[in-house]
């Protein structure tokens, strides 16, 4: 079986990532970043989706990228609330973190060649995030080109493919296709802004993404009780 | 006057490279990285370098590179030692830490992007090192392209530009230039495997291009005493 790393947040979409490269047959390892978030929630969820999918291995790495950047979300920056999707969409959103994705694919792509993995997957997605110019295709292909060049693996051969398999897919298709594959979005979480009790504030970005991804998928979010 | 960021180990060719980045008239800023090497003597060199070329700022990020790649520069394999330079130059070494250049110039461009600076320098030499595929200009070009698409400054047209001074040039015409430009040799560090008391080993890859760049240089290294 063929080793794929994951990189895993614990929310939706990277959950949905590691269930599409199972079901294509690669053998699942995640890798999780603990960066300085304001709370600690999401990588707990990343912990539970790896036990409960039966990863091969997981590892959270720690950096501090409020040394480098301010951003809502690592730092003291009101998270936005109650924005329209289509508000959403369109800027370079206050939680952009400086080349988050680059660092994050620098760290998966070492951990990667390590493991000897030549597969990594990542949900980003350019739909619901065009302000995050990390998420666009145009960016992964560059990535792809420069980690081919920048590495043993590549220059020996060992080809890195970076999968995007939500780039293009709505919030909705991405939520029906989790469910088919057998996902439980009960153990994700997607909040930008959790209550301290870690239930999900239901006004920031990212659950306004997820509750309308919810609702034109027709069906109920099961983490919103009631 | 133009910010530009030097990547800064505090060894000779990061030295040289942030000498001629204050010459082309640039206001320096420093990026050093604890990764968890075997020693912090660099990263005092670093220190010392950046106080005394008086930068305007320097950070020292921490990471730990151990957790996702072995190597001998941060784990308990031996560091080869007495070498010739064509040995050193022939095949990826041992000491190759899995994309570490990658991941530095990432965070280097995250911080860029933080302070304004659309200049990156970096001390890669691709004739010492020909066996580090990140030391290469293919590389860096495609790193280059790759940042201008996954950031916000890129995309919005603030072109970020990696600078690499020393690319081809050959040890001892970096220390010709370096002193030529007034750098005192005596503050750096480059060792890969330093005796208790911070003292170089002379036997490592590092030590001996660093003495033979001497050597022809015609020069006497002022870390060397006798």
């Amino acid at each position: 079986m063929k080793r794929a790393l994951i990189l895993l947040s614990g929310g939706l979409d990277s959950t949905t990532t590691l269930a599409i490269a199972k079901a294509e047959g690669f053998e699942p390892y995640t890798i999780t970043f603990r960066y300085g978030q304001r709370h600690s929630i999401e990588i707990k969820a990343a912990e539970k989706v790896s036990s409960i999918m039966e990863v091969k291995g997981h590892i959270t790495v720690d950096m501090d990228l409020r040394q480098i950047g301010a951003s809502a979300l690592t730092s003291n920056i009101e998270v936005p609330k109650k924005r329209t999707p289509g508000e959403i969409t369109r800027d370079i959103p206050v939680t952009y973190v400086p080349a988050r994705n680059i660092i994050f694919l620098s760290f998966a792509l070492a951990y990667a060649e390590t493991i000897g993995a030549s597969d990594i997957f990542i949900g980003v997605n350019v739909l619901d995030y065009s302000g995050y110019p990390d998420c666009r295709p145009e960016f992964i292909e560059a990535y792809e080109k420069m980690a081919n060049l920048g590495t043993k693996a590549g220059v020996e051969g060992k080809r890195f493919n970076i999968h995007t398999p939500l780039i293009r897919m709505t919030k909705a298709e991405i939520i029906k296709k989790g469910l088919e594959l057998g996902v439980d979005y009960s153990i994700t979480h997607s909040c930008y802004d959790p209550t301290p009790e870690g239930l999900p504030c239901g006004e920031c970005d990212s659950c306004i993404l997820r509750k309308k991804g919810f609702a034109e998928a027709g069906m109920k979010d099961p983490l919103i009780s009631g």
